[in-house]
């Protein structure tokens, strides 16, 4: 870690974050605050400060007297969430169709076809996000990106996992739009959104 | 104002907070500092700190220059917020039909048939509310009840201005999920959450 001005507690934050969001540690794996005081030559205070913020971001989990562990997520708890995006998504779809920007989901239809794998992620946010905000309502926008960021790090494992099956359920769902197919749009999101879900819980049954 | 032993802020706070949601003022009614403080025999800071307090909870509009108002909404917003709560609650409706409470329906029924007209607000919020419990998903439940609780004042003040129309919709709404028929209890539903939306775009208008 190189020395920075920032205080030692942001420094370790920021850096337990990044390897969090980057699926360099697993969901439930066990964050030792000894340890990472030691590999970085600091006291354990500042590591626990760092930890208690992740705790609060609902990054981490704090498990009084055992220890910090990376957050992780039951199978029924992954479904109700995934629920609540579903409801957003499928809504929008179907009222705000036509609205849906025509220019913007070609491009990212080009980049699932062209673009480097490990975007993928990145322009699969980009098209469900494209969808919901063909609604063009702050209050409901907010509402479907305030779930989505609060979830950051299960989604961003649930997509990796998922990105190279789930590149051409996209390009079929862009199609679909573009071609004004409203009908099939639907059944493959649904069916999109409920793969993820089954493919997930067996990945996150796996680790625990 | 009784003393007590809650810091002055904190007094002002609770009564404005009281006034705004027993509507005893109006949407967008302008909150003078210094009447407030001359009313109560009190200095402009705790005033000032408690309209800060109200304005951070989104009660209160801090206009910099100008003064402190109790929030309006445009009609647009209005329609928007209740896009959401839409949203939430035909989806629960709609995929949780068999799961509603019918013991909690009924005696709600009973209520709205019997009951004083001053709850008529709180068997209304209960019952829709219901809707969304049906779903069992804690996240779904959440999400719409942050946003109702956000916005309680304009709820309070919508529910308000139609109690008395409104609570023959609301024991329609109740007949048919008793009896099972989905398709009518959810164009209850919507019919109901549009008209809301209509007297309230007229009673807002026709205070600004």
């Amino acid at each position: 870690m190189a020395i920075n001005k920032k205080s030692l507690t942001d420094q370790v934050y920021s850096m337990l974050k990044e390897k969090i969001l980057n699926r360099d540690v697993d969901l439930g794996e066990q964050l030792n605050t000894r340890e990472i005081a030691e590999e970085h030559g600091i006291s354990l205070m500042p590591v626990r400060d760092a930890l208690r913020r992740l705790a609060n971001e609902d990054l981490v989990e704090n498990r009084p007297r055992v220890g910090f562990f990376v957050k992780n997520f039951s199978e029924a708890e992954v479904n109700d969430i995934l629920e609540v995006r579903k409801m957003h998504e499928i809504y929008c779809l179907d009222n705000y169709f036509e609205e849906i920007d025509r220019g913007v989901i070609s491009d990212l239809k080009d980049k699932f076809e062209n673009g480097h794998k490990k975007y993928f992620t990145s322009y699969d946010s980009k098209l469900h996000k494209e969808i919901v905000l063909a609604s063009h309502n702050n209050y409901l926008i907010d509402s479907y990106l305030k779930m989505i960021n609060h979830y950051t790090m299960l989604f961003s494992y649930l997509n990796y996992k998922r990105s190279e099956t789930s590149r051409q359920e996209h390009i079929d769902l862009i199609d679909c739009i573009l071609k004004g197919d409203k009908a099939k749009a639907e059944k493959i999101l649904y069916r999109h959104l409920d793969r993820v879900k089954i493919a997930e819980d067996a990945s996150i049954k796996n680790r625990a």
